[in-house]
Formats: structure tokens, sequence, C-alpha cells
């Protein structure tokens, strides 16, 4: 787990966008992986919650780390398409999105994630998501 | 017109996200917004394409103005949620994301968005979006 | 809960579409609804595979009646949107789609959804949906 | 054109849900396809209106045939994916889905549709999809 760790880890510190964000891989298991993110108010929409698409982004990247961990060798990920929800404002002080590889197929994987808002002691789903990774020779 | 696009302009200007991302409004109309973005290095994914999340990120904002300038008045639009399919890796020197609105109920519209990638003279749609966005006070 | 399934299987049966297609409630539960459909010839596409629809049908009514198990007095459920992924053919001797309550507000409800299809000893997933629903009077 | 209607119509007619529905291939050209619906109380959800499984199961077919228009020789198509938006009640006496090819694949295409109702003079959006296709040998 430590190789599939340095593995992703190194992806992950090239990807301008997380740098950029402020993200970090925060666990990495087969077929789970979990990014955090500290609230920032240069990633807010109009109300001050973290905007849809920097929760999406980060989801979006949990679900292609859950997926590459399942990839055939000398294969990366890219998103097909995928498909979130907001169930509640995305306020909190850090943020976890959690990928999850469901069905791992030749070309094309499905996911399911999950964003949670942590705020003192509490914590709140604010996003769902559900994936179509493709695995592409990189 | 002016006016329309005067009100959305003090709205995007106080977006985090989009002065982070360095994305600017392109045009404003009844039911349609364009957003423009330049490339940057700062907002890649793992092969150097546009991250699938800021792709998302322009679009949903697109959608969410295009749903706001038929608003009732003393309401603003939040994203319920929204689906985006990557058609082409997102490569090019900028980037333009159109938003339609295509239904406006009086809590939830549907929009539908494209995301434009510009490179020299060539011009190609790297994603579509279809959205839900509701209207809240505020 | 046999308040629950009383209520939950009279509105059940007045559905013209779960009859056409030889559906029965198999199980409820609060936030939980499972449904059952045995395979005929008549609910096929080209490849004889159970038709894309018909999986999205059950699913989504095992989704809504998940979320009219905590659905305000007074009120019933609606579609506002779902998404589908198809992660196997759709083959097998029955199925079953299971609808879960994610989230409950007011008005909209996020639910997710999976289709399971038995063949002897054999079950795999073959579908997973993720919908919002709305509570409406009636 | 004649020879594509005739290779669809052929193949639709094998379909056993679009025959048990009642429902019928209006047009066929280059990348759009039109699939034509009765209204009846067989296919019905709890209020009386069309039920959103049948609703999607005519525009994901119309999407699947404007995909199969254009896939390779030898290959049939199959849905990968697709989410719904369900815009107003399906009341009406006959129904409409359209189908688009939006971007043709080697492997993977993206079409959009939309569902119109008919009622006397009047027509009506009820639906609008988004949907990836899968070119498969067969």
């Amino acid at each position: 787990m430590n190789d599939l760790r340095n593995r992703l880890e190194s992806t992950f510190n090239v990807q301008g966008l997380m740098k950029t964000l402020g993200a970090r891989l925060l666990s990495v298991a087969d077929g789970e992986v979990q990014i955090e993110l500290p609230f920032s108010a240069d990633l807010t929409q109009g109300l001050g919650y973290l905007h849809a698409g920097v929760v999406t982004s980060l989801v979006d990247t949990a679900c292609g780390y859950a997926a590459l961990t399942r990839a055939p060798e000398g294969h990366t990920v890219v998103s097909v398409e995928f498909k979130t929800n907001f169930v509640r404002p995305a306020v909190g002080e850090r943020f976890v999105a959690i990928g999850k590889l469901e069905t791992a197929g030749r070309m094309l994987s499905v996911c399911r994630g999950e964003v949670l808002a942590y705020s003192g002691e509490s914590v709140k789903t604010v996003a769902l998501m559900q994936a179509t990774m493709a695995n592409v020779p990189g």
C-alpha cells in the first residue's frame, strides 16, 4: 500500500489544480481515496460557500484516484462524465472528499463519491457524486 | 440589458473562485451567459489538460448566471445538481463556457451548457453539461 | 412499519407501469424500498438484455418510494431528475432494485439506488442510480 | 437514408420493450432519431402522468438510435449511462422523443435528447436527457 500511495502522491503533486486549491491526498486504499481541503475565501461562490465547482473538483479527483488504484499498469485515468448533487451548503472549516470504486471494467470504471464538511465538532455530507472514469494509456 | 449585465457583473466579481481561476464574464443575454478563461498550468490535471473540475466550474457558473437572468427579484441561484460529459481533452489557449436556460420554474430551472476550447484557428467542444438550479432568497 | 408498507402498497398497485412490467414491492423500510421484477422477453432491448429504460423504471420507483417513506403527510413524491450508470448487461432471471434515501430536505430529497440481477446462484449489480426527488402536495 | 431507416426499423421491431410500450420509429436522419408513443394508462405512475421510466425509455432509445446512425459497421449501441431531467408533468395525448448525436467517438458517443408532450394544439417539453452511448460489436 505504501507503493500505491507513493505512486498516487507523485501524480497528485504534479496536478496544477490540486496545488492551486490547496488540497492534499489524505488517504489511499485499494479502491478508496480521500482528499482534504481547508476552506479558503478564494474558492467561494457568491454566497460565501465553497463553489460547487471546487466541491466537484475534489470529489472528481478522489474518484479518479480511487479508479487509478486498480487501473492496469501503464494506464492513467480520465473523467468520462460525472454527476454531482449538492445536498447542503458547502460551509465548513475543512472538507474531505471520499471517492470509492464501485465497478472496474477493462476500460470504464464507475465510482461514487461524497464530500464532507467539518466545522468544529460537526460533520455533514454536502455533496454526492456518481462518475464514469476511463483507463487510458499514459 | 446593460442593467442586467451590471447586476451580474457585480455578483461575479465577488466570487472568490472566478477570480482565483482568472475567469471573466464574456457576455450576458436573457437566458444565456458566457464566461471566458485563459489556459493556465495552475489549473491542470495530471496529463496537463484543464482539470475536469475547472471545466465544470466554468460551465456551472455560466449555467447559474443564465438562470439568474430570469430569477425572481430578491433571489439568487444555487446549483442543485449537474452532470458533465467530457467529450474531448480540454486542451486550448482559452476556453469559453456557454450556459443556456432551458426551462425556468418558480423554484427550479434546468440549464444546458457547453465548453469550447480555442487553439489558434480551431474551436472544439470539450464538455457538455445539464444542470438543475434553484432560486433561493438572497 | 406495517402501516407504512400498506400505504406504499396501495399507491404502488395503482401505478399502471409497475403492473404492465410485472413488478412487485418486495420490501419497505424507513428510507429503503426494494422492488422485484422477473425477466420477460417483452421488456428487452435489441440484444435481449432488460432494456435500460426498464432497469431505470424499477430503480427510479424504488428511489421514489424510499423518499416517500419520509415525505411529509399529505405529500407524494415525483422525480426531479436522475442519472443511471449501466455497469453490466442486464441479464438474469429476476431483478431487484434497491432505493435508499440519502438526504431528505423539506422539498427535495436525494436517493441512491442499485439494480441487482439474479441468475441461479449468481447475483450481480447491473446499474447504479443517483436521483433527486421532490415532495409535492397530493 | 431509406437503407438507414430500414436497418434501424428492423432492429427496432425486435425490441420487446418498444412493442410492449406501443412506441414506433417516427423519423430517422443522420444523427437524429424520433420515436412516438401514444399515451396509455398502462404506462403511468401514481398521479396518472406517463412514468418517468417510460419517458426515459423513449428518449434513451431515441438517443441510442441516433448514435447507431453513425456507429461503425458490424457494431450496435448500448447505453453506458444517462441523466434525465423531468421539467414538466408528462401529461399529453402522445409523446415524441428526439435523440440527437452530439459527438461521436470511436467507442463512446454523447447524445442529447428531449421528450415533447402533445395535447390538442399544445406541445411542451417534458424531459431533457444527456447520455453516453458505447459502440459494441454485434
